[in-house]
């Protein structure tokens, strides 16, 4: 049984005079924050104050890259070559490294965004770009990525550290993909709840899914969501019932 | 009086499916290649194409960074403050220098491009600013700068290694900026001439104005157009010139 | 004396998946809904929506067309000359008019945004370029200017329609301009002086400004601003001073 | 047999300082110019000069709409739902109206461009969008359609004016589509045989297809592509071949 766990979250997914999310009292609540690249969210101001934000805090700085997408906010599928998707993931790598240098910092890990953080699950050729990509820039850098994903086993076969992520506010299919939010009981917003999720994930390592199995994930890093209305609510529930567990919240 | 020079060109200012310029040739013909980084033009691909290109040929890749400016290519003049122009050449700093970290060969230097090149010239805060974030991300990194300027005065103070830049193919006032395109004998088209140019810039280190007097710009490169119709067929006789005058083309 | 006035709101002002103010709400506050035209903000999902609500609503629609400068929410300066600032209001009124006449209701309005608007309050160059573009696609259409500025002269020059629009939540000053956000005073949030001005712009065509003169603003239009937070609650207060003090609230 | 048809060219997909294609020459010798409206290419310079020059020649001026995908030049494959395609095509359906308004012309027909195009051949519920789209923006704007198109359908069934569309330089195959381009033979490059394919497209209203059967087209009118290097000769080849053949080039 773990003893401990990271807990992240995407922040810095504004854009120019436009906000997302709850990013200044979130950055406080987590251990890791993965911050928008500037593809599908993100610009040079804003990434610039939250990595300062974070390097105060002692808060891990990862690289949350996406498609070069703002209209879509990278989640609208769009055809790319791995090759391809390995120059949008190096480029946004490099760009947010310059902030954690300046920073005085080190970059601590990366995290594919929306839609390819979902096609990198199957698609292994873009897995398998993505961790040569990283590996190319940085051959300690960790990924984080699902249990059970081509992301998890190709970073691994590369030789790169990886984290294995849950979701808190998500329930999952038998198969270990996260149910579709159509699905009723897809989404999970009532905070006592998503905390008893967080500590059942770190304690027993599994999960009932939404189809009645139980999936083990073992994770390393729990995601909260941060873009939702009790984002900040549920967060702080998290973190204080894996407290009463005796689950000591940080880093990697 | 000098027996090498370095010759330098912006190059990779496509986007997309789009072209700029003579990329294939003119990088086989200069020691250092400033490369755009997809603010006023350049791409995650054609990034990576150029910085491969310049590795294999031995050609030192600067990282050229503009304005957040695709549909003005980086010349329109732009309000930003220092802090935020500075926040934008990080950015482009870290994005350029992942790919020649995945090329396995370092970032030589960064030269501003269009605008921002053009406001460092005379507004200290500004070249004070980009050269803080340049020091920050890499203290031994080499900036290209006019002679007379703000940004050399700037990147001096702060301790960062310089290179002073002339252009062949451009007329010069007594005062030491570029005379406007729009008198006449401001832009130098005829390959022979801008040859002799280059080789007086080099071995004198000074070049006649167009209002008559001498200047003095000791340059430690020279700046080569690439969009220009001619610029493979000038940038031919600059280099035959050159050694012919018995000087080496060669990096910094 | 005034027995009506028109209430104007830029709407409309997210874009993908950011959002910008209190769209739902201002909507069925005012009478003319000022909508951004996808260049600072705006896309066309926003704008087909928005244009249905407002049908169905009976507000009349007008186009804010912006500077092409999402990040920067076009309210940066950037260099630009009429003739192509010309082009780019051509643009956002065909964009936006084309859903409108899928709506099967007409564009009403258009109002500068931004750069654009602050602009051509002085440079008549601009605003005559603006106006003749106008004046080119509808020679009927009403153009939104402040009381004094060029756009109210070229627009009126040009044989086109006007509404002078006074601010009810900025200070001004004794020339006709809007007192500088910095300046003490500038910017009015307590909403119940909020709606005091307006009774005051519409009863008696003037209004105290900060320097300590009246100003003579006789507006046709009264401009809310959607994007603070307490902009609802101003809204409301306007509507209902303006109902107590006799003066209906009704399209232009 | 028929003794006229129309020809015409996606002209416009310049951006910004970036060219694509040989627009001076092309527009003159088409009489039908597909303008590029700003989302996969084309910029309200641009199209306001393009429209000039159609204007001031006779051509007739159609959008050319694509997807919101500079960096793709509108060819890559992304997820949209019809009803967000439909927004695309109004937005630009207006953005180009605009200018053919203030230049004292009609806009004379729509076609899509790059993935739009391919998507609305096979995709019912896309092209049904698309044609109710163009319907509530103008009921008797001319739809360009592949033969055998959904699109052809639907904006028949919608009641709109068509036009069949058919492509000189590229083979088919016996089902009606375009042949890969990586099959040999997909791509025709020589202008006499471009040139006898248009004669025989228009007077048999048939073409052989790289499958070996014979194809009824029965254009009305041919596209010639401007964006390959031969273009201008090709165009002029064709040109002159229907003239020999009797059939003339004028608009629909």
């Amino acid at each position: 049984m773990r003893r401990s766990i990271d807990l992240n979250a995407d922040l810095g997914e504004g854009f120019g005079a436009w906000q997302m999310g709850h990013d200044d009292r979130l950055i406080t609540m987590v251990t890791s924050a993965n911050l928008a690249c500037g593809f599908h969210a993100g610009d040079p101001a804003i990434m610039q104050k939250n990595v300062a934000k974070a390097a105060a805090l002692g808060v891990n700085v990862g690289a949350h890259p996406g498609a070069p997408d703002l209209a879509g906010f990278g989640r609208r599928p769009m055809a790319a070559d791995p090759h391809e998707v390995a120059n949008w993931v190096l480029y946004q790598l490099g760009a947010m490294s310059a902030f954690t240098r300046a920073a005085g910092i080190g970059l601590a890990h990366v995290k594919l965004h929306g839609y390819l953080y979902n096609q990198a699950y199957h698609d292994a050729d873009l897995a398998r770009a993505v961790a040569r990509a990283v590996k190319s820039f940085e051959p300690g850098l960790r990924v984080f990525c699902p249990p059970g994903s081509a992301m998890l086993v190709e970073a691994s076969a590369a030789g790169l550290p990886v984290a294995k992520e849950a979701f808190v506010d998500r329930a999952y299919l038998a198969d270990g993909t996260l149910a579709p939010r159509a699905l009723a009981g897809a989404v999970i917003t009532e905070a006592a709840e998503v905390a008893a999720r967080a500590v059942s994930l770190v304690r027993d390592g599994r999960i009932a899914t939404l189809d009645g199995a139980w999936l083990d994930l073992e994770p390393d890093t729990l995601c909260l969501h941060g873009d939702t209305p009790g984002a900040v609510a549920v967060a702080a529930a998290v973190g204080r019932a894996l407290g009463e567990a005796g689950v000591q919240v940080r880093p990697l």
